[in-house]
């Protein structure tokens, strides 16, 4: 089973809640579902998803990491969004119970958008085991 | 198969080596082993185990690429653990071969405190294969 | 099925595409791929390889984040390795169609090497599903 979810970043750099596109597409079963974005200068990541001041505290230490005037050698501009991406990962993979996402109480997952806006889409397989 | 491992953390950043609770869980079987860890303040690294100044370098580095002191946003003051949380990831997925992990002969898998001392747990799920 | 691609790297830091040697040794079916990097001075990263100067980027940025000059206690001098290890992972997941990976347009698959040269290697394990 392989599925897209399709997200429309509105920001330079944000993290975007998918948490319900996700357990959306999973059927009622146990499993793994794994999780790919196919782009290089965006991510995937966990973290909490009560207070949205933590999504802001992430981005601007990746920011502060990764920042905008470096001596970079790529021309495009979006250097700090290829380092952030490969310090993030492209992939993750999560436990599901009965179609539901094992997550920590506080756990979201988002989708890390590092050179947006732009119309993303992260894809989506589930292995029943 | 999913199986939980108690980690009791006793300083505010430490690295506790699980590879032992860990193998102590896997079937006598060839497979992959998938590590999650549900806590938005604590990840999970595999890296050196034989020097533990390794461990302590890794946290040092760490403490500066999301310092103690910065405008975070959110007011609880673990923003720092965090940050660390997002970098180093909330999952693993290992090789199993005959209920052994698949490690190179320096690595052991941590559980990484970003916010203790506290009560924490790792799920673990094994799929033959 | 387990294997084991060789690489053999030439300098102290440097990304090289082992993409198609992934892909070489995966069969004709669906599937997930598991790569696992056994080394504690190295890592799996993805991302952009057509410009070569994105891996130059990223390697520079790194090398900021986990610079040389530091107080480190581990006596090696290749603690900036361990870092970048920690910090970019062990291991990756990715989606196979058809004994081809699912990659995005700029995505290539690198190793990554932090305390060359050495000769490494990374194992590789196909599961159909």
């Amino acid at each position: 089973m392989l599925e897209v979810i399709n997200v429309k970043t509105t920001r330079k750099t944000e993290l975007i809640d998918i948490t319900h596109e996700i357990e959306k597409l999973l059927p009622n079963k146990d499993g793994i579902c794994i999780l790919f974005n196919p782009h290089t200068t965006a991510g995937l990541i966990v973290n909490e998803g009560a207070d949205p001041s933590v999504k802001e505290d992430i981005l601007a230490i990746f920011s502060q990491l990764a920042p905008e005037k470096f001596p970079y050698k790529h021309l495009e501009g979006n250097s700090p969004g290829h380092v952030k991406s490969a310090l993030t990962g492209p992939t993750l993979i999560l436990i599901v119970e009965k179609g539901k996402l094992l997550l920590g109480t506080w756990q979201k997952v988002f989708f890390a958008e590092y050179d947006g806006p732009r119309n993303r889409k992260v894809f989506l397989k589930f292995i029943e085991g």
